[in-house]
């Protein structure tokens, strides 16, 4: 399913020696159309990757016609020899398909401050190509794992056309642990601009409310690419609906594979003043290293909520502040409140609720705990 | 040594019983004049416990008398009572002194949440009133200890008159890793406003730059009392270099006393456009979890170094930016640098210097690594 869910995609997912072990590592995404429109979002990291840089300036244009996207090198802080190497494999996806290279997006994910083995990528495009296939989506979503145990797809079909997707990843858009790369595709038929749209409104409560470890990604990358194969224009409420599905299930997945963790924490921030004060609160909340060790000690430790939520602009009172951690209201108007050992912490979603009691706005950002399997990955992996 | 070292001082610290281990856990600094010039600096947290609550009020008349400190309870967030507690503690050491309430600070560290045992705090007053003396001020700062493995007291002694001082934490002002107490006493003759802004200044480029795990305590308190028994007024600037001595003295053992760490780092922004710009580009990488778990692993990870800065406002183009680890120019313009191999990273001390190559400002943040430790410390020990 993933990308080739919808009609009018063709993808593929090979080996081309990227990475040593010889795990798939190259995805090739086509859309033969009758449509090529697209958008995309990007990491929101002044030091961009190459593949992003390039494909920002594609998609000026609204047109896609391809994307190719490696594991195993993030060709980023590669200088302009990187930059060359971006534009050298859009090059050769154009030739081998018989398109510009300017309809072709590039995306990688991987180690940051190696140059991509070029000698192997190129004619692993070629393989690529000879390899896409209608039922290829699933073999894209493997090619594109990094520290991923499993491959991400998602699927919504309404009347007559649908949205498909693959992620990979263990975090989030802005920001994010590790890279995250999605590439959706759509048969509706709508132009570039109502693509955008959709996917900025989707990524902005999904992607960008994935907040796993609050490190910010150089290459995260979501793409969004119509055939207009099901030659259904939906109305546009509907569709935008249909992506925001597709991206907080792929969004979900993401959580749930995050490295070393052992909780999905869900911060909900209810009763706020702004949605802007909703979402800083859940951020700080979700950042907090302290209550991300207690949360993986099981510990419903409300007094690291209240320090988190003091550190924000937002508007509240300390005196007025509720947390319910699991449904027990632990803190009621800044203090103590029920009884912290009625808290059930055993199962792997924590559910944290931060009443300001300033308003009535809400946000939810999903986090993870923060875990020795945490400190052991990320001291071990170079990237 | 501690806050006696300057003369017109008195402390003592006992064990009152609120520490269930019977561990020494309320400490009282007298000072007997002849003046009783003061200043504070507190947490930024705006959920802020009730010590601070109050001496933040008894600070603003720029004078005090005595400082009563415990262990064993933050009483934060504690609503009310708990506010009522840190007044009837101020009062109880002004009755069993002589003095006015108004002239007592108070500062508490330990566990959010709980009320402070006032039946065995308040009789420890008076027991820690009995034990005063000109040589106490290491059991006070014994005193002060929670996680702390050491206690920690720094002095400088000038022409004719002393800076001396001690502090409790892992971590810092603001923000904190736990609670961070400091009491800073000098036998100069000045007023509080020099005290002030030599406080402040002080802080500034100290505990304020101290930044183990990003999380800021609500309880966070410096304290600086001028007793005046010198009779040697210093010049200010004299006497701000002094200060700032002790502080970085005192800045220097929390962090490498800070809980779980195996690797002190200093992150030198050099060559900002602004001191700002530098600060935020340092708090930016010294607060990058990737980052802090690679230097855990002994891993020159430069890719980290760069992701953390691209996500501040500061200027910088990304193909002019230099990191340094341990000497070695890992990245150059960048992109790739000397050979990360010969990085020598077997010791305590990490130096990570960022050149922004947009100035000439600079700054130094001092952080930890991120260890498994860490997380077992912090997910058992509830606060």
């Amino acid at each position: 399913m993933s990308v080739t869910a919808a009609k009018g995609f063709t993808a593929a997912g090979i080996a081309a020696g990227i990475k040593e072990n010889g795990n798939p590592d190259l995805a090739l995404v086509v859309n033969t159309g009758p449509r090529r429109a697209a958008a995309g979002v990007f990491t929101s990291n002044r030091v961009k990757a190459a593949p992003v840089l390039w494909s920002e300036q594609v998609l000026r244009g609204g047109a896609l016609s391809a994307v190719i996207l490696n594991s195993g090198g993030a060709n980023a802080c590669t200088g302009p020899k990187g930059f060359q190497d971006t534009h050298a494999t859009a090059e050769k996806v154009a030739e081998v398909l018989g398109l510009g290279a300017g309809e072709v997006a590039v995306a990688s994910t991987g180690l940051i401050g190696l140059l991509l083995p070029m000698d192997k990528l190129l004619p692993g495009v070629e393989k690529a190509a000879e390899a896409l296939s209608e039922h290829g989506g699933e073999k894209a979503a493997i090619a594109i794992k990094t520290t991923d145990t499993v491959h991400k797809t998602a699927v919504v079909t309404r009347n007559g056309w649908t949205v498909g997707g693959m992620a990979k990843g263990a975090g989030m858009l802005a920001p994010g642990l590790a890279t995250m790369l999605v590439v959706l595709t759509t048969d509706a038929d709508l132009d570039s601009e109502a693509l955008d749209k959709a996917l900025r409104a989707a990524t902005k409560v999904t992607f960008d409310r994935v907040d796993s470890d609050g490190c910010m990604s150089t290459n995260d990358t979501v793409l969004l690419l119509a055939s207009g194969a099901s030659e259904v224009t939906p109305e546009y409420a509907e569709f935008a609906e249909a992506v925001r599905t597709v991206c907080d299930d792929l969004g979900q997945q993401l959580i749930r594979d995050a490295e070393g963790a052992s909780k999905d924490i869900k911060v909900e921030v209810v009763n706020a003043a702004s949605e802007d004060d909703a979402v800083e609160v859940g951020r700080s909340i979700a950042r907090n290293n302290l209550l991300k060790c207690a949360i993986h000690g099981e510990d419903p430790n409300w007094g690291r909520v209240l320090s988190a939520i003091g550190t924000t602009r937002a508007a509240f009172e300390p005196d007025r502040l509720n947390v319910a951690i699991n449904g027990v209201w632990v803190c009621k108007d800044g203090g103590v409140g029920e009884d912290r050992d009625k808290v059930d912490m055993r199962y792997r979603e924590v559910h944290i609720v931060a009443d300001l009691a300033a308003g009535s706005e809400t946000a939810t950002i999903w986090t993870n705990d923060l875990t020795a399997d945490y400190v052991h990955e990320n001291s071990a992996y170079s990237s």
